[in-house]
């Protein structure tokens, strides 16, 4: 059973404002909550069905809160509405800033306001081997539940960063690369050992202040007639370009 | 003014039942409105804001029942919040079975549930160049409005064709070409001129039933920890492979 006070924390957690008072979010689901408790995120409190707890046996760290809840007391939670064993509260971790190691790719994002969106990109960066992701301050917040709920898992093993920049992309000493309609083909691009995909806003693009700082303008061909790509479709092409093109080298 | 009948009409449209029932749909925001009158597809009914209306100008079929609504009447008649300027009635056309060209390749979907998921496979192929879709039964309707709204468009240059997967590839005359874990990497695969890639479901990827029909196992190769990629994120990537190894053609 779980005290109202404990139940009016979790929810006060689903909105910005107490997230970062706070400095503490929610992660939901079995999966994602094993992976959680396993990873070198402090978690303070867990809620999980006897069934999670047993499959979870001993490892859980000491100092946590532990509760046991049955699936309905789970439900309504969270931000989903289906839950199927567990929840967790952790510790956000210090905002870092992330630098690009010498044979190192890291991704840019510019504006995306989705959060389901920037979940799939720090989903699809995990995929391509991407650990490090420099964001404009006006992008979706990493602890928002959508972004930690699509980004399955991923959240754990990608660092996110919160900057200008323009000022930070100034400061970069590696390759710049952007997509655009009018760029160099992706498919004879030979991408260099490291550098900084910049993806930009879902219905505007690459800022104007952003894009001058763009070294290397680059275009996914087209064989059809869609304006543009989804923004977590164009970052996963272009990853695997890049990925493809090391692999030559 | 919109009239009450007219206003339940749309709000109805809303839930699958009575789209089927009256074979109409609904098309919200001006850029795909706008499309829409434009396209083969018969439209019946526009609401649409003076704004609207003076750019479109005379290009409006005559037989179309046209009302000027304010933005604030738009609101809250579609699926969507907010709609800048336009939201029409279409009417759906009638199930053609798709079949492949001898040089043409065809998107299969395999049980993609979620509308935003498939109104972004449907864009992506329209950006690579697929015109026909083939769906298992199960897959989210074409004419959800929120599949409609997320093809941004494209839903107007691909047709989709809902039926047994086994059975559509059984009688199929070209490759058949799917994404798994344990395939061959896609950056080595020679693509032929024609072929079915069949997408799989988000959770439970192909259907062992579809599976068995698959001729051509692929793999996206990962260069990091996530467990998987999002379906609409593997469409793009394995298109994008395919039209790649047909330009070396």
């Amino acid at each position: 059973m779980i005290s109202k006070a404990k139940s009016k924390f979790i929810k006060s957690l689903q909105i910005k404002k107490y997230r970062k008072q706070e400095q503490c979010f929610v992660v939901e689901g079995s999966k994602s909550v094993a992976e959680l408790i396993r990873s070198d995120y402090e978690t303070i409190l867990l809620l999980a069905t006897a069934e999670f707890l047993s499959a979870v046996g001993t490892s859980l760290p000491g100092a946590l809160d532990v509760i046991e809840v049955t699936s309905s007391e789970l439900s309504g939670l969270g931000e989903f509405q289906t839950n199927d064993g567990a929840l967790a509260v952790a510790r956000m971790k210090p905002a870092i800033a992330v630098v690009p190691e010498k044979d190192e790719w890291l991704l840019a994002v510019d504006d995306i306001r989705d959060p389901g969106n920037l979940g799939t990109i720090i989903r699809t960066a995990d995929w391509y081997g991407i650990r490090k992701i420099v964001a404009s301050e006006q992008t979706a917040e990493f602890y928002n539940p959508k972004v930690i709920h699509a980004s399955m898992g991923s959240f754990l093993r990608v660092d996110m960063y919160y900057t200008s920049l323009s000022v930070y992309l100034d400061a970069s000493a590696v390759p710049v690369v952007g997509a655009f309609l009018d760029g160099e083909d992706i498919h004879g691009v030979d991408f260099g050992e490291s550098g900084i995909l910049v993806i930009g806003n879902e219905s505007h693009g690459i800022s104007p202040a952003v894009a001058s700082r763009v070294g290397i303008r680059v275009t996914i061909p087209r064989f059809g007639a869609a304006e543009s790509l989804n923004a977590g479709i164009a970052t996963a092409v272009v990853l695997d370009n890049i990925r493809r093109a090391q692999k030559k080298r």
